[in-house]
């Protein structure tokens, strides 16, 4: 029996099932059959504007494939692996409805262009949304940010108490990280929205097609430069994967946060009930599975950016099948971050603030330690190293005493060195040691409103920027 | 309305939907389906040889885990993802069908070490099925090396042409670098085939229960020893997944090879119809698609490592729900080699070797250089950094000639350097030359049979090996 | 005896010598010397400028800072490595040569900020040259695309041949990637191009100081916007060792083909002996060392990029010493790629091309077979699916005759089937199938050179572009 | 002017000298110097044990070897980029200093086989290393856990108390780790222990040597099987990178620990001032450094076996350049582990730790609950799943009035469910808790010491088993 394949001509063999299941991509490119469409029907479109199809023709196409979208998402479709994947899939499709004519939407072009452009509307289709998903989270830190910039609680460097900040200055911290997130997302989105459509193989076609003219109707740039290139380049998924991999690291680290806080030790949020899971045998357990889950996701976004990496490492021009294994990492981890970010978005929105506990928690650490440093160098001359030296020997004897520094009285400060006036004592305050630091991007109320200010006007600009762009 | 949930006692509000989803594991833990039954009939026996049930319990418990492994295989089993894991649906299934007893199952024991077993059950069974699959490889291997001991080709250093070698002792090569595969896996296995359940939450239990007796009919060596490592240890995942990627390394290898080979610039051996695919476009291609895709897993095997890595560092103890990550990269990987040993093993059964391509090759490169170096040093007492450098004119001087080496006549081959005598002309053959390197290892006929005797007692022992942990 | 480090204060113990090896960055970051001198003395100008200091104090500041610059540049410098790391080892040279007043250069920062500085300012400067490395590269590429505009060599997909090409062609595909590798280290110096000094420990500072004065004075867009996240952000690291990675993946692509080619099976291209090694042990060995290695290096420069990912993974905020880890990989991605893009350079400038030797390639593969099959739906109005069959046929045909379809004769190919008229003969001409390909990225000899033009018009504007951004 | 180098017979130009710095191994591989010494002795003896040298040319080879040990040893050997690698620098020099005799060493190898030895010898020797600190670090865990198996402290799932544990009972659980990692390195030793000189460039060698000899006299099991498999296998290497990997993954956990116990949250532990360092700002911090660049240098670790993974991947046979890539990553893996495991025993011995502060925590978190549901269990007839959700509103009232589960009166407890009755009240002691986790693996008192007793007797077995290894 003959092989059955489109590309079969020549083949004595059939394919066994074993290669068949090795070889497809169906299984999991069928999440590309929206793209497919739209590139085929864009390009049918562009063979009859160059006179390469009649209009009748590319009406016939354009309409089958209609038929068949409807028919996916009415899961009527039937995915056959033998099929191989979702471009044949759809073509032989074509053909059962059209007839003949469906087999000359093949005609200046190539799988290899084909996929490339499917795959490459898919990023760019996801970087828009996980950029959307971003500015949902922007907003909601924002959110939580403005009513505390008041709420005072111990800031840390090596998870050791060093100076008290306020949570909505910890907050912009965050928005920070998302921020530079989004511009990332933003500038890969830039640089890789060029339409690869008309390469066909490997060396463009002989066929007077019109490649402005899909990539136009595309939304795209304009068209890739050069067609070996083309279909050979896979920077555009790489970008997604990496951009991808540090907004999973971003949320590692605030999801080790949400971990830490929520602890019996620290307790200065309340994760709801809602986003808390229990144990099966401890029944007083409740546990912060979600950021957990979220820290430990890095995992495998990291993996799937190592992943493609590797595969893409010493492949020669131009097109080689390694490449297949482009997309399932860069489906996953889209879904991973779609997911990841909803989700903490509205643990964040849902868990309680306690402003109290952090407040306690300033009593322990020798928060002020700093500031009474400052005071020895701003109002007794003392050179900033030796105020620090005689600070740290006030920290030592408080500590000698099981006190916090800013709960010893003026005369035991003050026996702790000579150079300590009586009036070092208020530069204790934990509000004022707070407020005092107002230098631009510092932690005092003031510094963080203005903080605040920027970031919203930067996410308004950011919204209308990406709505722009989704309405090309 | 109250949680359903089995942990729910103390919650007051119901998971969101979109969080059921991002914390349920039942997507991807319902593979475990046998080993948690298998685990819980094991636990349900114990439990009754300790006393903790009556014998009755625990058989009505071992019917109800039957049955549902019946209704699983039959499909008639409802995976419901608000039950978020495989062991929650199986205990909630197994209280419909028996009612009450049915809750007294999960004494003595917690999720925690429930996974710990299935997981570590699962993956010191995939081990065990991939070291038959590399055992197949290497028959296959074996059974193609010994015909070809004589087919001689270039043997390549930085895919130059170095040395005559032949095609049997190159499949020697890759049947090493199996072995060792074989022996890696073999060791992990040994390592860590040890029984965490019983370990409950992360502290043990205070019921009298008997872990001996359910390592033992598990056929584990022995029970863990420390309930916090027990729930926490990840290693042996761990290792299967490292085991996995030089695995996956070798075949990129072996891939490698095959695609050159197959090109037209090589031609070494042409792949069977069944194991190439042919081009949308081009109507001439056979794709070496088949190797291209062995080569090019190899990312998402190593990706997988990586990724569980991530998860795991930094991780403090005991149970962390970031390890509910361990799974899905272990099963990618076992199902990615599963089969892609399978595939290269029939790809290489039905490749056709051409040795008169091979043969022919080796007209090229100047192959014997290092035998008349060897000639000068053995006959005439120069020493071999001199006869290194006397070769080296000489294959400058057949190259300004445009031959190769070999293709000097005597007189040439003189008139390079006073030094060289007239009997240096033979140590120009290339199979004297294969033959010459009857070394222990080397590439010689007589050496390379040796090899493969080697090799073959060598496999008839692991089959043996591992036939007998089978039976454990 | 009491601890000599400057914040030794309040410690009871010395450090113990292997602690202090530990510990200690000073071996490696002294590498940041001129970044730290620079930032240090426009901390001091700012300082002076706010009436922190007087115009005194910071002038003898900036002049104490130079002696140092000129000290360690004359290997006069003694580094010793309790000092830490670079900007205590600074810092206390400082105070050595200009006593007290030297201690009061750290007003208003924290080391926190200050390696950030530091780095940023190393990280920013390494990109720049990267990115004129790329510039110089691209532009040796084009000078080799231009004269080979019509050599005729085998397109390649999955290493098999599939359609004529010419050898600019492929040139210009290769400096598509690396243009895209400039793009998007500007885009990463865009975003990271702000200044983090003042940010202090984690909150700012009490001082009065000008975050803009120094941000000005050091060339960047403008300060940070929060200071904890100023001390804690390691993305621009992480970009940079991602930028380098995709540069390093191009590079192992090209690196491979230059392999290949310089094989004897390819011939291609010859090596200079400059850039080839030779063998201890076979005289007649000339090795593609050089682009082996530069293959082999993506392994390293990946690895980077991991480790730092992997170290930020989970970090809470704000400074953790988890960060120093992030300079070695940096350093080593920057030097490896400065060196591999000179050797790369260099070596395609010095490398021979054979033109004939691919003109002969092109006799194998029956490279025209689309030629036929487009001839076939363009003339005789058979749709492209049964084109590429009946042209499938021809093939096997020729093959049967152990001939490429170049080689069939008119009666020959018409007797494959009826619908083949004896004009499609004439589509088997190698160059006129490669200048049929006229498409916008196509291969013809016209499309070619506009690519060139193109290119030529990018590399000027990115010319312009960097070295406004270096005058900066 | 001619090559100078002794491979360069037919090269016409001189390596440019950037190549040179490109191409060179010797600035890192002459860390290899003593391997390579001592396999050229061995080679020497073996080439005259088998009449190949006379047994003065051996004797006169081995003194210049041992001269040039001493030289190299007392910083008098010069060493000179040009020479490459290790392997040439030593044998020019030994050529200087014997003479002609010297050029016959190399006779009947390669670099090939020469790098593979001297390298392999390097990480059998480096996991040696590994070994004896791990055994040393287990012995201190052990050290602290006896005296510490009554030190109560709250077992955590999630980083939220969860049972009381003993902090004995917690080394344990890193010993364990450790015991693997031992484990680990003892398999791949034996794996690996095979001796690939005498493999030559790719195919052996036509001389008689006698390979068992040098296998036998180096300490290897035997000689490896296949040579061209011994020139470019790398799985040695490998293996080492990931055991490295598991030991940094393992030490990342211990040390986020550490950092949560010395947090003022916590409080657990104390670290000695000598492993902890201030801040250069705020006087009063203690900042676990070390434990934080213990985490982070997973970091490296990690990237180093992925950079080589990446480096192998796809190299087809035999020896390629690219492997060159194989040390730096090793010998960094080696040195960092090195290092923190001396860093990380050190650091234990000298914490304090702090039993009231760990029995404080203990009465936060409801921490007996399950000892609550067991006694329902075991006591009142109550199937576990009722039990647990009785336990659930139990903690939900005490947490409603603001009170540990602990600290419930009789009455408030049965008020909760009726089925509590009043003898249930003292399943709330924290000591009886504990101990009542009697089964095996578990956490009383009684199971952690015949953990510990386990944990000695496999110490004691381990230190014979690598001493005797040692010895060999």
């Amino acid at each position: 029996m003959k092989n059955k394949k489109l590309w079969g001509g020549r083949f004595q063999e059939n394919a066994s099932e074993i290669l068949e299941r090795f070889n497809a991509s169906l299984p999991f490119d069928k999440k590309l059959y929206k793209q497919d469409i739209l590139g085929s029907k864009t390009h049918a479109k562009m063979l009859s504007h160059c006179g390469i199809l009649t209009q009748e023709e590319s009406q016939k196409i354009c309409e089958g494939l209609e038929q068949i979208q409807e028919e996916i998402e009415n899961e009527k479709f039937i995915f056959d692996i033998s099929d191989e994947d979702i471009h044949m899939a759809i073509e032989k499709r074509l053909i059962e409805i059209i007839g003949e004519v469906g087999k000359k939407l093949h005609t200046a072009r190539s799988r290899n262009d084909q996929v490339a452009l499917d795959f490459r509307l898919f990023v760019l289709n996801s970087n828009q949304k996980i950029r959307s998903l971003l500015l949902t989270l922007i907003q909601t830190l924002l959110e939580i940010a403005k009513p505390h910039t008041k709420t005072i609680l111990p800031g840390m460097t090596h998870l050791q108490h060093a100076q008290p900040v306020n949570f909505g200055f910890l907050m912009c911290a965050y928005i920070c990280m998302f921020m530079r997130d989004f511009e990332r997302l933003e500038s890969s989105f830039k640089r890789n929205n060029y339409c690869p459509l008309g390469s066909a193989a490997l060396a463009g076609t002989p066929y007077q097609t019109d490649r402005f003219y899909t990539s136009k109707a595309l939304g795209f740039t304009a068209p890739t430069l050069n067609a070996t290139d083309s279909v050979s380049d896979r920077d555009f998924a790489l970008d997604f994967l990496y951009d991808s991999s540090l907004i999973a690291m971003h949320i590692s680290r605030m999801a080790e946060e949400l971990v830490l806080w929520s602890s019996y030790e620290f307790r200065f949020i309340t994760l709801s009930d809602a986003y808390s899971t229990g144990s099966s045998i401890m029944p007083q357990k409740k546990n912060p599975d979600v950021p957990e889950l979220l820290r430990g996701k890095s995992g495998r976004v990291y993996g799937n950016l190592f992943s493609l990496l590797t595969t893409m490492k010493g492949l020669p021009l131009a097109y080689n099948k390694d490449t297949q294994e482009d997309k399932e990492g860069v489906f996953d981890s889209f879904e991973t971050l779609e997911i990841s970010l909803r989700i903490l978005n509205d643990l964040l929105k849902t868990m309680q603030i306690n402003p109290k506990e952090m407040q306690k928690a300033c009593q322990k650490g020798h928060l002020t330690a700093t500031d009474l440093a400052d005071f020895l160098v701003q109002n007794c001359n003392i050179p900033f190293r030796e105020a620090h030296h005689i600070t740290g020997k006030a920290v030592a004897y408080a500590e000698s005493l099981n006190k916090d520094l800013s709960q010893l009285s003026i005369q035991e400060l003050c026996s702790v060195d000579s150079k300590i006036p009586q009036e070092a004592h208020k530069s204790l305050d934990l509000m004022a040691s707070m407020n005092s630091r107002n230098s631009y991007g510092g932690t005092s109320t003031q510094a963080t409103q203005a903080q605040i200010e920027s970031l919203e006007a930067w996410l308004e600009l950011a919204k209308l920027s990406l709505k722009r762009q989704n309405e090309q």
